[in-house]
């Protein structure tokens, strides 16, 4: 690895950045093929039910419909689902959500596909749900899925190290506490959407807003009994995904329209209140917590029971715990820990994937549990974690150990020496009139790529073009992160080329190669790595050519320039154009796969199947600093200090933008966001309800990274795209805390709750 | 490297085998296009002459007759030549053999292509011309090639080592001689040939009988002024090459008929005659030595002067030099040396590459001294040799050190210990009637690959077909040698696979990468290890598959089994056809180059361009069992004893037939073959004049291998095809001296000159 790089650890603008502002870049939504027919799926509209009919024959009446397709339409499997598959379709004999699809309609236009939805007749036989977790685990209760064994019980799992919770019997101090966490709506900008057509040949040919085209295409084959390798999947750019394009959202039922379109291209675009109701969620969690230590501060022993709700069906429940349990303690070493979890059905939303997955929940239980201990043993809440923070070689609550690079106590170092550390009090004693000031620390971890039970793999594809510049076939979707840029930039660095020399082909099944999900911290990373061979194989190529070109007999003797392959000694040169004229395409490409290393570790986890444990982690410690508004109990962010160790940082302006992202994302989170519902149904299905933070709520966010290189990291990188999230919302409880002495363990922390959480003294004051 | 091979070092038939034997294997010469013209050259019959006028008119009428070119139509360089190009494609001023093409007819069939070849009417101004290098180098001789500067020297070049020739001064023992060695013709079976066409989208098409088709394009694009990437070359199995097909034989001249064809297919085959006329030769050699040793044996200076006939243009006449050059102290530690060489111009026909390159020549001259120092020392031959053979680390006459695996004396130390070696005067005694029978012992060694002034590159392309099987995209030629064979063997050990589950396409500029020449040794060796690399690749990316078809996280865990990817632990295994069907071409296909190590030997060598020195050697020991015929002088190799050191030993089939085949050829060079002229005609154009041996002359052979391992080969293995053919000649030759006292330094040694050189004594007994 060079210790100069020409590309790498500079402020570049993404390649996106331009022809995204200009309006230019072509997302998904904006395609528009001619002659399209729309399509849509009529939702059930009640949580639990059984279907008696659905009649569509009005429906399939309306002038313009051109067909109404139901559950008999479907001749595969009908199932979706990333690792459980229970997800029909089109629902036929039952409705667990409101949200399940049980017809599609094929319109020519919107208007008419929306009169057509309405009329298609439900006749469903109401059925007693269940709304919480707490409800669905008792005896007797209304099965979600009937039948199955484990009853609505989706995932039971546990993990026990050292003596496990017997020990806080042994310790001097143990603070306890009960969280809570709401769902989360992903509220991209781009809703679910995507166009597809089945071609005279019988291949599908679909543009989807997603982020696993490769996955998507096994997806629809099975639901819908296609061949995998006759569909083809292009993931342009994405207006937002954060995970909830992770999973089938509009794949099966658009490709099931597109088979029944006569060969014209069918478009299904979700509203925003569809979005909200069929799409995933971050689970809703309940965290019940024990934690115990020395008199000194150092953590001894764990108890932790973890339930989440994974509403009606399964998508990653299972995976999102693992991570959240993996993540239960914090990046603190705790040798004796009971950690336990259930990941359970009721009919409600359906949640998946989200930023932060997991660990973003158990998160908020162990950093107030640390600020919890903190006050109890009368130290420094910085002090304390640093005092217990994972260090290489270490191992976490979940008996993970630490082998790869740990900046964990880095990061809290790089905070505690940050100017607005400092200057916390003065800043909270220049509170303006009706407001009060606090600040709170928090620390956080994620796993990084998939983790133990799946390969985390991908594969490159780079090519000399015909006139000597470089295309990318970037297969990890980018849907905002940045990655694709970042593909340039490493390949930049790796063939000693300018990043404009570099066009980058978005993910298209048909051109690019299987690479896993745009997901878990991973993409740039494995992805990345795998360019980085990919280019290094391209390089030798270029060499061996350049090397007949200026009859050197030597490879050693040349090396790649800008544009050039080069004779160092005597600086005779020949184009890459001119290369390129005499090379075919098999020759100017090089492909390289590249599989994440996973940990030895064999942890004493029960009832895991994929995602546990992980070999790579970041880390962050956040300083929040808010203001409480004394009237009205909101709270605003002032400013966010972060330190992460995401591994090198490839180009500081995507770093930035990741770690504000995040945290701004957490802190809707943490204050506004919460998919609210009665009985299964949604009560604030849009954007002017559901409250997501704009612009104008953005605090001053500033973003250190610590001197992390990972060795396994293509120049040294790992993931940063999630870590910041967790730290959020108990950064910003603590310095709600901090300011007015409200102890929210419920997020969000709305107005009403500071309002009413208050301690009687703060109230009155001043 | 395993130590266990599967299929390495076991005896396979060669996958060409049994499509030879039934005739299905199509030779470019089978190539019979449907609506094919007919292309031919008239030559000029006269080997020095002015042209005044090429007069087409009567030709160009014959009803039949579509085109009739010349000079005049041709619009590139005009020029072909692998390094010097000094050949026109049709001559325009001048004549400077009888082979050159002075016009191009096509027609609709062989015979009115016969007619219209003689109705080209010439009008040639003959001029004096030079038929032997030294009458080319006199003083006022004229000139092959005017206003060149030179002359008639086509290179001039030396090497000087130690303190040079100066040190035979000092040696208590010298011998000298001077020696001369024959032209020689391939005589493939199949002579040159090939069809081409000119497609409708610009794409000119050929199937030519070819040893460099990648070489091809850029010879044909710039004597015609085309652009090489529009010009595919495809090379089937050829009916032998041994040199003759390494350079432009029909290619320009079939090239410039397709563009003038009009679409149609055309073919080009040159007859037996032509072929003798006009295709290329071993360069004749005379060689002047001296060779200075200690009283036991130990050698310690050499000058030689070395002359080679280049005929009528340079062809690789310098390389063909240099290696003989390199080679001329043969495979000896000789430290003080003065080797010059001149290769020169002349009016015969155009000598060229030929299996022993050079090498062949040299050895004739130093093993014949070596057999005249044991003489004068009255030393064992074998055992003089075995005292100076080059070990390990040794450095040659040439300056070259042995930096690779180096088994020369293992080679004779292993013939030494063959029990025909002991047997060898019982058998000399056991002669019968008027015979007399002679052993003779011979040492050689040639280098393998391009050597310095040229990347030795191979790209290797292998693809995982949509059937689960394996196709290998060979891009050197085979040209009888087997090497598409042995790529089989390579990637079935390397992919653990049965040899049965590869196919062989064959090289094709349009899918194949480019790989250099079948020649030099080094076209197993070269693509051989880039093929390794390339499966490597390949076995990397179905493990990932195989991961994720088999959802295990480590490919550790994973092994290549025939047919499938398994996961060792469990048994559990997805089979190859199953993870074809999911994998795009792309995805399936791998490809890696190699570029062959060069020696970091900087010699004293000057005038050299290209292929010297080198890196690699391979080394032969030979023992020839001979018998005079007392009346007619006719000799006749009984049994040749040969062990070699060409490494690791892939196929002993293969390996026995290069060994056998290699000694055969120089024993027909040895005792036959002379391509005769009379100023610069051919006096024995056809194979009932010019005598090949056939199967009846064969004697037995033993092959044996020396355990080598060449650690920079694939599986260890470097190239045995050329350095048999080197020792043949000098052993015969000591073994005729051996049974009847002739002592014959102008090769070959046939009946008339063995009859004329019989000593005295021997001619009287019995």
């Amino acid at each position: 690895m060079p210790q100069e790089f020409s590309q790498i650890d500079r402020r570049h603008p993404r390649n996106d950045a331009l022809p995204k502002a200009l309006g230019l870049e072509r997302f998904a939504a904006d395609h528009y093929p001619e002659g399209l027919l729309w399509a849509g799926a009529r939702r059930a509209g009640i949580p639990h039910a059984r279907i008696r009919t659905v009649d569509v024959s009005a429906a399939a009446a309306l002038p313009g419909v051109v067909r109404v397709l139901t559950r008999a339409d479907v001749a595969g499997s009908n199932l979706q689902g990333i690792v459980h598959k229970d997800q029909p379709v089109l629902a036929g004999d039952k409705v667990r959500h409101c949200g399940d699809a049980v017809a599609l309609v094929l319109a020519v236009d919107r208007e008419t596909l929306a009169r057509a939805l309405s009329l298609v007749r439900l006749d469903l036989e109401p059925l007693p749900g269940v709304f919480d977790p707490a409800q669905a685990l008792k005896k007797g209760a209304p099965l979600v899925h009937e039948g199955r064994r484990g009853g609505n019980v989706l995932v039971r799992a546990s993990i026990r190290t050292g003596r496990g919770a017997a020990v806080l019997r042994e310790c001097p101090v143990v603070v306890r506490g009960t969280f809570s966490t709401p769902m989360q709506a992903h509220a991209f900008i781009e809703t679910e959407n995507g166009t597809a057509r089945l071609l005279p040949d019988g291949t599908l040919e679909m543009t989807v807003s997603t982020q696993a085209p490769f996955r998507d295409r096994f997806e629809i084959a099975q639901a819908l009994g296609l061949d995998p390798m006759r569909i083809r999947v292009v993931a342009p750019y994405l207006g937002g995904g954060f995970g909830g394009k992770d999973g089938a959202t509009v794949q099966c039922l658009l490709a099931l329209a597109a088979l029944h379109a006569g060969g014209r291209p069918v478009k299904m675009w979700w509203e925003r209140e569809e979005s909200m109701l069929a799409g995933y969620k971050r689970h809703a969690a309940r965290l019940t917590y024990a934690l115990g230590a020395d008199r000194d501060g150092t953590l001894r022993a764990l108890s932790c029971r973890i339930v989440m709700d994974s509403g009606a069906y399964a998508h990653l429940g299972g995976e999102v715990m693992a991570l959240g349990m993996e993540s239960a303690g914090g990046p603190y070493r705790i040798p004796h820990a009971d950690i336990r979890g259930l990941c359970v059905y009721t009919n409600n939303p359906v949640a998946g994937a989200f930023r932060g997955f997991g660990a973003a929940q158990t998160a908020f239980a162990a950093e107030r549990m640390m600020d919890r201990l903190a006050e109890k043993l009368g130290m420094d809440p910085l002090e304390l974690r640093l005092r217990n923070a994972l260090r290489r070689g270490d191992r976490n609550a979940a008996g993970v150990t630490m082998t790869a690079s740990t900046g964990m106590a880095a990061c809290l170092e790089a905070l505690r020496a940050h100017p607005a550390y400092a200057a916390r009090e003065a800043w909270k004693r220049a509170a303006p009139p009706h407001a009060r000031r606090g600040a709170g620390v928090a620390a956080a971890c994620i796993g990084v790529g998939y983790g133990r039970g799946l390969p985390d793999a991908a594969t490159a594809r780079i090519e000399l073009t015909e006139t000597g510049t470089f295309r990318i076939f970037n297969a990890v979707p980018d849907m905002g992160q940045g990655n694709a840029s970042a593909f340039a930039l490493i390949a930049a660095e790796a063939l000693g080329q300018s990043p404009a020399s570099f066009e980058l082909v978005q993910p298209d099944t048909a051109c690019c190669l299987p690479s896993g999900s745009s997901s878990a911290g991973r993409t740039t990373y494995t992805y990345g790595n795998a360019l980085v061979r990919a280019c290094g194989a391209l390089r030798d190529r270029l060499l061996v050519r350049g090397a007949m070109a200026l009859l050197a007999d030597d490879t050693a003797d040349l090396t790649l320039a800008p544009g050039a392959v080069r004779h160092v000694k005597s600086g005779r040169a020949v184009p890459l154009a001119l290369l390129a004229r005499m090379m075919i395409l098999e020759d100017r490409t090089a492909t390289a796969e590249f599989v994440m290393p996973v940990t030895p570790d064999a942890t004493g986890g029960k009832g895991f199947v994929i995602g546990f444990p992980h070999l790579l982690f970041a880390y962050a410690a956040v300083l929040a600093l808010s203001e409480v508004d004394e009237l009205t109990g909101a709270v605003r962010v002032r400013r966010f200090v972060s330190a992460t160790d995401g591994g090198r940082v490839l180009n500081p302006q995507g770093f930035e933008q990741q770690v504000a992202g995040a945290l701004i994302q957490g802190m809707g989170w943490a204050l506004s966001e919460d998919v609210l519902t009665r009985e299964g149904r949604i009560l604030n299905p849009d954007l002017s309800t559901y409250l997501v933070p704009t612009a104008a709520d953005a605090p001053e966010v500033d973003c250190l990274a610590v001197d992390s290189v990972e060795e396994t990291g293509p120049f040294g990188m790992k993931g940063i795209g999630e870590v910041n999230l967790n730290a959020a919302l108990p950064s910003i409880g603590a310095a709600v805390q901090d300011a007015c002495g409200a102890r929210l363990d419920a997020a969000p922390l709305t107005p009403e709750k500071v309002l009413g959480a208050r301690p009687r003294r703060a109230r009155r004051t001043p």
